[in-house]
């Protein structure tokens, strides 16, 4: 049984579990603070559906991601704040790397029943922050028991204007390939977690609390890029799932590839490639997109992108040159292979 | 560990595990046969988020349920298949209470990494033909690991004409009180199949696979009923929910509530009451509503709609006239309550 009571503020023997409560009127505990843009929102949690307007001319996008205790998060690394936090961002992303703007989710936790309430309300308030900060409305929730460990599900659902949406599948060839912000940030900070490592201090918060790219992935979107994906699964794997969903070939600079100083430290130490933090790390949440080459200047002139590579014709691959030249071909691999590696 | 093999026609040694496919070819997998409206469906499983249009001049629905494995379904009692459709009905129900239309699911699935994948693909099928009946898209999935038992969690979205929905909050004095079919049906089979008893065919299936009243959800909204619940949960605590959100008092006649003859036969057999079948046995998925008594020819119209009370002034509470001009006062007390007495 895990330590949860160590994140909440109550002596031994005060905590109320799960099973003390009941999902139901754990299920009303948690109601408050649920509605962040009542414009589109017509009935909120509390009948059998809830009912929502979709905004006029537009598209409507939808995403489901599920996190499970000792698989997807642990409250040995992560505070139950930050689980909360990292669910949203997870799911927010996938809204960013449509270029969509994010609207509704709904929840649901199956939870032991004798976890104290206290560690839910801390995800929940992890995942409430996040909806704050993006007007998000929490439209409905399911609080269920289980033997297992935690699992979390949010279903996201957001729109763009009716047409828009950028595909992983609209690169073509000529088009330059980009990134937002830092790459591998995320890996270096679970690595340096993982090795019990003083400093680190950017990229630790940078796998305990990542951002989603939403006002980056708007812009990109208004500017007209041809495709677009969330890095949560590595470079290496977001890449190739855009060569192969448009049947392009892309090639990449190794040293065009943007690294916080603390991944080359961290690659330092333990005498790895800094580079493959970001090829094979996952959960950066930022975005990998492809665009004309006409918009050069303009994305330049955006805070956070870097221009690494291009899209070529040829197979459905992704090659990278390497500071000596040699091309070396990037693997459909990602953060689980890191992680086993 | 359960027997899951006995679902399926493998020979013992011949089962393939979740960690063997692994989790992203699963998803692949299952991605055939996911898209039965297509006029609704821009992109669909595949890029971060699904794409699609809602229909013009509707309101958006939006409900989640989740079947914990152990707790709400059980493989002793239930074939992988039926769980599938089971769950699929449990979501479908909830819009039918709003006088809705079913459009667009995502799904997630946590099992264990043991699993035989046949079991996977059978709930699969319950669920993918409970979409293809009602013309629903599977927009999305995650299937992922974990130690415990399996969470199965879908999310349903669905449409009514705009400002139509039918909520349980609008139930006015003066109103009549319906159901649809029969109550304590699905309480009755799993009664049969709990005591191993032979017969009972009807409430069996009524139990292992039940539908959905979508038609008639939409025939009552179309007529222009005041408030509706779907009955998951038993008819007491589904009739308090409407007196306490439109705070109003229901009176309904004992001898009115609309039973089978397996549930006369099975109370019979238990020496138990046969109406708390009916208002404290779950998941029947029939519908429960209020309407204007000037609908009552109409009401009687429809196939299947039985008249049990009406609605009074006084406090939102729900009482029960029984043959002998008793009044009872029933308790908001479910599914949950009739399985611990």
């Amino acid at each position: 049984m895990l330590q949860y009571n160590m994140y909440t503020n109550r002596k031994p023997g005060d905590e109320m579990q799960l099973k003390d409560v009941g999902e139901f009127n754990f299920i009303r505990h948690i109601q408050d603070n649920t509605i962040h843009d009542p414009s589109t929102v017509i009935t909120g949690i509390g009948d059998d559906c809830a009912v929502y307007s979709a905004k006029e001319e537009t598209d409507q996008l939808i995403s489901t991601d599920t996190m499970v205790e000792g698989v997807h998060f642990s409250f040995h690394y992560m505070k139950p704040y930050d689980v909360g936090y990292r669910l949203m961002t997870a799911n927010l992303s996938d809204i960013a790397a449509m270029g969509g703007t994010p609207r509704q989710i709904v929840l649901s936790v199956a939870a032991p029943e004798y976890v104290d309430t206290a560690i839910l309300d801390e995800v929940y308030r992890g995942i409430k922050d996040q909806c704050a900060k993006y007007h998000l409305n929490i439209l409905g929730g399911d609080t269920v028991c289980t033997e297992g460990p935690m699992v979390w599900t949010v279903t996201i659902i957001g729109d763009v204007p009716k047409g828009t949406a950028i595909m992983r599948s609209g690169a073509q060839v000529g088009d330059i390939v980009g990134i937002t912000n830092y790459v591998g940030y995320a890996a270096t900070g679970l690595g340096a977690l993982s090795y019990n490592l003083d400093g680190y201090h950017m990229t630790k918060v940078g796998h305990q609390r990542p951002d989603p790219q939403i006002e980056l992935g708007q812009q990109l979107r208004q500017l007209g890029i041809h495709s677009m994906n969330d890095i949560s699964d590595g470079l290496g794997s977001e890449l190739n799932e855009i060569a192969s969903a448009s049947n392009v070939s892309i090639v990449i600079e190794e040293k065009a590839i943007p690294l916080h100083e603390e991944t080359y430290e961290l690659a330092k130490y333990l005498q790895t490639n800094p580079v493959d933090y970001a090829l094979y790390g996952g959960e950066d949440f930022q975005l990998v997109f492809t665009a004309p080459k006409s918009l050069l200047s303009k994305l330049e002139n955006l805070a956070g992108i870097t221009i690494i590579g291009e899209v070529v014709s040829g197979p459905a691959q992704v090659q990278m040159v390497t500071p000596d030249k040699t091309i070396k071909t990037i693997e459909a691999k990602g953060y689980n292979h890191f992680h086993e590696s």
